[in-house]
């Protein structure tokens, strides 16, 4: 018996975003929670009862946490008598709903290469503001649009320019990490940098969808707002962070940094965007300026209060090279930008050496 | 028999916030919908049982629109035979909640004045940026940290300039009117100008408190963040659409702005911020650039959905005259700003010829 191979074979193939290691959480429509194991869902309802019946996991990310272990053992070689056959479905036939009842979304600016690449195109001099290196910028997103995986987006409307109103002719996609807050905090009482990791339940991949016309007219001075507030996509599958193995953060925002945002660990996850198949991109968070902890540390260092179920994001995710870019305009300012029926498809996986492949599946939107 | 009177005698006083054609609907804690009159409070659940036994408006928006005229009836000198005693409650021994569950809080920037006030600051030639008559700007403000009235506000730390982290020094208010949505619109189906008034159920002061210092050295490129987050107040009780006289726009916006933009109401509501009993300003929502009408038809120009209970405010309200300023940024930029132990409160009233008065209570917050 292989500790690391499960009587589920489709988990045991290589390159399976979702083996025995990975486990992660979601829901089912209309409401079960499910795991994905192999390209099939284990359900959790069906297997463990009301519990489970839920059309969100706000509240039962505790409980999810505490059920790993066990189902680390019940999908492992040898063991499958612990599961009813009813309770695994095909992924294909599974319509996944938002993991979270999303309170407040936050979307950060981590990636110094993405903040330079566009801060370039505005001040080729200076592209990185003063403030940059020292706070990890964020601004509050839209939790109503945020959209499930697979939901077609509509091309918005907006102000383009001064007396201009039309369709944007500038759309974008940006890939993004996202995370999600298990327990919260009470309002007044900051989260410690030391401690923001266990606030953090998982992670799953983001395109916050971009008009970058109604941007540039509409940023100044309270920053973006319909230019992102029509659509925002997110996968299905919560990667719980104990999939994951964390790497030590590497010294770049060690320096000068302020003594409450000393701490925390980054991750060594890769992402892909392709736009109607062809890669666009490949970066990893590996190389975002701020890790997931010093963004939860700041966010709170106000006495702001994170609710379970909250999701942050890390901004577009570039890295140095000019292939590693996360959004269009950033490979292309002047365009052209996304086109109506182009396809835009995000993948994520962490492969550390030594350990198994942990991939977040897709998040997948189609301009109508 | 007098149809503006009340058979609840305190509703009758010169002066009183709730007289009968008021009638504003709140949630008294733990959970039942209450509604104002005079200096009582009616318990809609004593009154009326379980359909008004709820911890928030949401979804009782329409119910309300329809209770209201029966209200003015039972409530009206002559037929108190209808409203059993124990349903009337001392406002004094009601302790009040978040009249809605929030999902989205937007800040609007919709005083020209303050818009103006706060831009000489930066640049004293060109104050307004070229997008301020054109664009109604906006941006996303944190739901999670809006607290009633009444619930102390700690005092921030953060990020205060480059190497300096402590409580801010630069604490401030800011007098705004809030607006709460009742029907809501699905994503991606903009809501015409001319049909934005029927998904305002009501109004509420709100009072945006701010680190002024944090939020300069935060603030570029991506808004106002953590200088906001900590803490927005909000009066407990919401003003029905139906209360208020709407006023004719007065010109000022609509020369120049684009057609998606042209109609909607103002309204004309005199708003009041007291610092320890002091008046530190006094302004009316007349002067706003955009009406209400206006900042939802922009807000959901681009598909973006509002959901009953999103909290739109109008961003501090400010005149021309300097004793009309919404903040102390705009009345002393360097200070005094607040102290520990200030107290702040907002009040507001409409007073139209031959309508009676129409008060919004008071907005209240004390620095802990």
């Amino acid at each position: 018996m292989n500790p690391h191979r499960s009587w589920v074979e489709s988990a045991n193939r290589a390159g399976c975003d979702f083996p025995l290691a990975n486990l992660p959480f979601g829901v089912i429509d209309p409401g079960h929670i499910g795991v994905a194991i192999g390209d099939m869902v284990l359900d959790l309802y069906a297997c463990l009862g009301r519990d489970w019946q839920a059309t969100a996991l706000n509240g039962l990310t505790e409980a999810a946490r505490k059920l790993r272990p066990k189902l680390i053992e019940w999908l492992g070689e040898g063991t499958q008598k612990r599961i009813p056959e009813r309770a695994l479905i095909p992924q294909s036939q599974c319509k996944m709903r938002l993991p979270f009842t999303i309170g407040d979304y936050t979307d950060f600016y981590a990636s110094i290469h993405h903040a330079t690449n566009v801060g370039r195109l505005f001040r080729p001099d200076k592209p990185l503001l003063p403030n940059y290196k020292h706070v990890p910028i964020a601004y509050h997103g839209r939790a109503s649009s945020v959209i499930i995986s697979g939901t077609p987006v509509k091309r918005p409307a907006g102000q383009l320019a001064e007396g201009v109103f039309g369709p944007t002719e500038r759309l974008d996609y940006e890939m993004e990490l996202g995370m999600f807050i298990g327990a919260g905090n009470p309002l007044s009482v900051p989260i410690p940098v030391r401690e923001a990791e266990e606030h953090l339940f998982g992670f799953c991949l983001v395109n916050d969808w971009s008009a970058r016309d109604i941007q540039r007219w509409e940023y100044q001075p309270l920053g973006p707002f319909l230019s992102k507030s029509f659509a925002t996509s997110i996968s299905p599958w919560v990667v719980m962070r104990e999939a994951l193995e964390p790497i030590t953060s590497k010294a770049g925002n060690t320096g000068t940094i302020l003594p409450y945002l000393r701490g925390g660990n980054g991750y060594d996850i890769t992402l892909e965007v392709y736009l109607n198949t062809q890669l666009m991109g490949r970066s990893n968070t590996r190389d975002l300026y701020w890790t997931p902890a010093q963004m939860i540390a700041h966010h709170t260092s106000n006495g702001c209060n994170l609710r379970s179920g909250d999701l942050l994001a890390s901004g577009t995710v570039s890295g140095d090279a000019p292939e590693a870019r996360g959004c269009l305009l950033e490979i292309r300012p002047e365009g052209p930008f996304l086109q109506d029926g182009d396809e835009v498809v995000i993948r994520g996986y962490a492969e550390t050496p030594g350990h198994a492949r942990i991939g977040f599946g897709e998040c997948r939107g189609v301009i109508a």
